[in-house]
């Protein structure tokens, strides 16, 4: 399978993990939509940052208000 | 390998294959880099708008002046 770990910049420049085996990611607008394949959702004020998908990395951002 | 094909959607709403096999993005402003398994580059002024992993898909839409 080719999904890959959705990581979360935080405000220190640590990464989180946020949600594992994401399939599909939706934007709209300043959200972030994330389904992975087990069916775990979890929805996001940020952006994507970087993909690094043959090391199965997405890297996101917070949007800061 | 878990790389996807990068689609740029056009005016008319019809998905257009920028390039195949990305492994590596990385968002810069209203600047996307693409670079693929096989190091060709693409920079588009473009914003992310879906992926599916599974399905090794990266929709991308044209940033408007």
């Amino acid at each position: 399978m080719c999904e890959a770990n959705a990581y979360l910049v935080t405000e220190d420049g640590q990464e989180e993990l946020l949600l594992e085996a994401v399939d599909k990611l939706n934007v709209e607008g300043e959200t972030i939509r994330l389904v992975n394949i087990f069916g775990r959702q979890e929805i996001v004020r940020a952006r994507i940052k970087a993909l690094a998908l043959v090391d199965h990395r997405i890297v996101l951002e917070k949007v800061h208000d």
